[in-house]
């Protein structure tokens, strides 16, 4: 019991966090039943993992003692789903995703809840299925709750069109849009106020932002077949809740996801802490044994589009009992 | 990355798994199926949390250096669902409970999936709820997965037979039961064998072991009106296995959940590791200011019921991620 310099928030419990907690409830709805309807299976994944649990970034992984052994709290379950799509087709899972960030703001939760899927199918494929998928979030929450989006300050309407207009841009044609504005350049990573603007121009509907540079991604998103500079990736961005998707179909040769994670910005700051490629030695040699076959996935942040629905522009107030620095208790 | 002293065990990702996934996702998808046509709401509890977030043995939970501070992995969401039971009357959760269990054997995990519910009902309202949502899950998965049940090892047709015959006998009459064979006497706390010497008593049904004494159990258990020292509390417990739910209703005033509190074994076992009454703050606060109703709740395990419908007497075999000390891979 050391350290203690933020100001401890307490939850409220009032009629606010019971709507709130109403529309998150319709959006898992949703989308379960778009994944009972189409055949998905949900797997329960492990949220004690190595490096495997990692997103790009494995500077924010929060590290466990496990027993004298170094382990972390998972911020996606993708590796664990891509190992049973040759048997299973089509997965999800839902859970928490943990993050360790400093930071008490409106922009930072240190855990979040993920819906994530992983399916055999190829890009235009993952790209129509995460469509479907959010439409189907959008219109239930509308459906079931949105009377909450209302006395919360959305707009149900605004919702059902947007839920029926998602548009789609590549990378270069975005930083060809944002040179001018902002400076940005091929290669730049987007931030925030970027992606904003992408949606602006694009009438306020959820935008697709597609291919991406390889360098600024994960390590086993696929490489585009023309240029292998740029990956299959899609970021969906929504008005106000910013990035709430990230997809990509896959690499599923051992060759080329060995190859990749070797060349990885990842694996050089994993080496870094101590880690390294044994960390991910299950997951390789099980594609190595078994092969795979082509997939995709992506994984939902759930308090986005909450924030998106609702209007709000504090991920603090997106969920019932927020979680940051400042709110263990 | 030191102190690795249990060899590693690798994931099959065999048609096994497969099977043993689509059974979870059957049962998972039954038991929502019933809350969202029950209106339930679903809630996203936290998981890293203080000592709110444990189960009665605090000796089990993982602590985790949380920016200097300490906090622990949940071991439930109970008293997170109570404080929205005003606002809401009927709530679930689902996601992984933690417990730091050294043992690698057929009947530990350290992480394993939970599926809690809270209501605003009296005991034998919680009972009855029980019993349609466990039925929902089995006759969901016989329906969904019922060739996977078969191949596994299990019987669909004896699945269904449970679903319609659950039986309930008070923890005062088992131990009657259990004197002369064991030497159990009241007071005691239930076994494994014990448990399953019962429902052998049953024709092999699950059964509800009902009205628990109250020193070895959770601390705001509801203290029975008739009889102060026995709680109106339940397990529910399968053939093979074991206790796949643990039930009570809830004390639900602020001097009553106090007063538990500080009498309870937890807040002593607490208090030596240098926690105390401070870490419930928060709910206690809340109870004081806005007060509760009247309400009840339980944990489903869903691994126990997975080894009771596919006949499986080893934990690790019940989902296609088994986690213990050897396999944080």
């Amino acid at each position: 019991m050391e350290g203690v310099t933020v100001q401890k928030t307490m939850w409220k419990y009032d009629e606010r966090a019971a709507r709130v907690a109403r529309v998150e409830s319709a959006m898992l709805e949703g989308a379960r039943n778009h994944f009972s309807r189409e055949g998905y299976t949900e797997i329960t994944v492990p949220h004690i993992t190595k490096a495997t649990g990692a997103c790009e970034n494995i500077d924010t992984l929060f590290p466990l003692d496990y027993f004298g052994e170094r382990a972390y709290l998972c911020q996606t379950g993708q590796l664990y789903l891509e190992t049973l799509i040759p048997k299973l087709g089509k997965t999800f899972t839902t859970g928490p995703s943990f993050r360790a960030e400093p930071d008490v703001d409106n922009r930072h939760l240190t855990e979040f809840t993920l819906l994530e899927i992983e399916l055999e199918t190829d890009f235009n494929g993952l790209l129509t299925e995460i469509e479907k998928t959010v439409r189907r979030m959008l219109l239930n929450t509308v459906d079931k709750a949105g009377e909450d989006i209302s006395a919360l300050g959305g707009k149900p309407e605004w919702v059902e069109e947007c839920a029926r207009n998602f548009q789609r841009i590549e990378y270069g044609d975005a930083v060809n849009l944002l040179e001018k504005p902002f400076g940005v350049k091929w290669g730049d990573d987007l931030k925030s106020r970027h992606e904003q603007y992408i949606v602006e121009k694009n009438n306020g509907y959820p935008t697709f932002i597609t291919h991406f540079p390889k360098a600024i991604k994960f390590f086993n998103m696929r490489e585009n077949a023309e240029n292998a500079e740029i990956v299959n990736s899609a970021d969906l961005i929504v008005n106000i809740g910013g990035e709430c998707v990230g997809a990509a179909e896959r690499e599923f040769t051992y060759e080329n996801v060995r190859r990749r994670l070797l060349e990885s910005p990842m694996l050089k700051r994993l080496e870094s802490k101590g880690g390294g490629i044994g960390d991910f030695e299950w997951y390789l040699e099980n594609m190595r044994e078994h092969g795979s076959v082509p997939h995709a996935g992506c994984g939902i942040g759930l308090n986005r589009i909450t924030q998106f629905m609702i209007g709000e522009a504090d991920i603090r107030r997106s969920t019932p009992f927020a979680i940051n620095r400042a709110t263990v208790i």
